[in-house]
């Protein structure tokens, strides 16, 4: 397999290939980065050619859309017939433009996000997301599971930025409402520690976690019956939230935006429902666009 | 014990005083509502201060603290000396007001929060929190624990309408986190329930749960080293996902929020610091408040 793009992210993959016994080809614009590769069995490719032509699986780690193009344009001939694995990072329009650029070329094409930070690549319980044509997935899977565990998201080359983008949303929202609930009860004099034997050890998994489970068939079928809890009680608890905050003088223009979300359903006839109704205020883009 | 306010909650922690084999007496403003406790052994007191007088033990289950004190005030003298165990939600100050108020009648007085819905009251994984004196905790802890678990926090009144509040304000931010990703991916016809999949029963505990348990040590020292990623690339992947949020036509205010959020980090000279520094922006309150 070849691996292009070897910044720290893209050694790994390089480096999890090797501890699996594949022969490696490696090319990156500034060939220094190559040399700790080589010493643990890599083949430095002199150019991008000669990497691409190396392998029937090139796995593509560059910074975006952008760098991909201006690295393997100069090499399509060569790419030809080969399967371009990309991970790099980018909108899910740029991932379907790649995987149409691919296609203009006859190379095969498959769009992945990386879901674990570096030192995590190659374990087994890494999660690695994959898009584009199933046969493409299943006829590498073998060689893809090197990299990591291996999860394919559907045909369609944008899922693996998109899922990516969705998490990472979902991760700063998490973090921001641990954070602020950690500096409201840090008011008075307790430690984060301390929070976070109740936030995240219990709170997190059982109470959120088990909400968010219970509600997903109600979401897909697009029902949000009120009767354990409407949005107008939402928009109650939600204006307490605020009112504390200010009380005890932290931030309120977190929690003053989630009110202002549920005032928002509240104002699109969501009044009645239950919270999770809020997908469908999510799922309508405003006309003003920041 | 006595039981003070049967709407939902307050009958349900009867029902689980009845169910530990405990003496218990019951009141509510509207006398009917004691008629289905009283079938199950429960003794329906004419007057509140009977009620009160009944039991060395006076749980109270009413709206706001202000039903607490129009309720509990007639009955003053005769609570003298007994333990109010108040589980009306209110503020912070309005717990400190109360436990003053209770000091003030020579009344024991903890303050509650229950974590948990009402049908899992009485089971001993139920969360209930209380704060206020602790020999007022430890010597009536046992009856406490027919009511679900009891967590003990601390000696200020406040803490358990706080760690509410807070744990309310952290629910909220990670509802809308999960349902601003479901609906991201929707744009591409995921199902909710296959996204679940990866971001409630992979994502949320083993990613978010665990870079934030991580963190907690540094967050108490107040350190926030931004080696592993700095406030300056949050603030990158965050308008990356305002950006695909427009290009897939899905909300983009909350991600915009949550942007707005690392804006103002870097502005308070936060730049280079991780992502956990958000704690620090939000223990300032902002001079404009909505
Ligand atoms: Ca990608
Ligand atoms: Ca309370």
């Amino acid at each position: 397999m070849t691996v292009v793009g070897l910044g720290p992210m893209g050694a790994a993959l390089a480096d999890a290939l090797l501890a699996h016994g594949h022969p490696t080809t490696v090319w990156n614009r500034s060939p220094h980065r190559a040399e700790p590769l080589v010493t643990r069995g890599a083949r430095r490719a002199d150019t991008i050619t000669e990497a691409v032509a190396a392998s029937p699986l090139v796995v593509v780690c560059l910074k975006d859309y952008e760098a991909m193009y201006a690295v393997l344009d100069p090499a399509a001939d060569a790419l030809s017939g080969r399967l371009v694995v990309n991970h790099s990072s980018g909108t899910p329009e740029e991932a379907r433009a790649a995987a149409s650029w691919a296609d203009g070329h006859s190379v095969g094409y498959l769009d992945g996000a990386i879901m674990v930070p570096v030192p995590a690549v190659g374990r087994p319980d890494a999660v690695l997301l994959y898009s584009g044509p199933e046969p493409l997935f299943t006829a590498h899977r073998a060689a893809l599971e090197s990299l990591g565990g291996a999860t394919y998201l559907g045909a369609d080359p944008s899922l693996a930025v998109l899922y990516n983008t969705a998490l990472l949303g979902m991760m700063y929202a998490s973090l921001n409402g641990f954070l602020h609930a950690a500096a409201l009860v840090g008011t008075a004099g307790v430690s984060v520690e301390s929070f976070a034997g109740i936030a995240l050890d219990w709170f997190l998994p059982s109470v959120i976690g088990t909400i968010l489970r219970s509600e997903v068939p109600q979401i897909d079928a697009r029902t949000y019956p009120g009767d354990a809890g409407s949005m107008e009680m939402n928009l109650t608890a939600l204006d307490h939230i605020v009112r504390t905050s200010a009380e005890q003088g932290v931030d309120v223009d977190f929690p003053a935006a989630l009110r202002t979300l549920a005032e928002r359903a509240i104002a699109e006839g969501y009044a009645a429902n239950n919270y999770s109704v809020m997908i469908e205020v999510f799922r309508k883009q405003r006309a003003a666009v920041s």
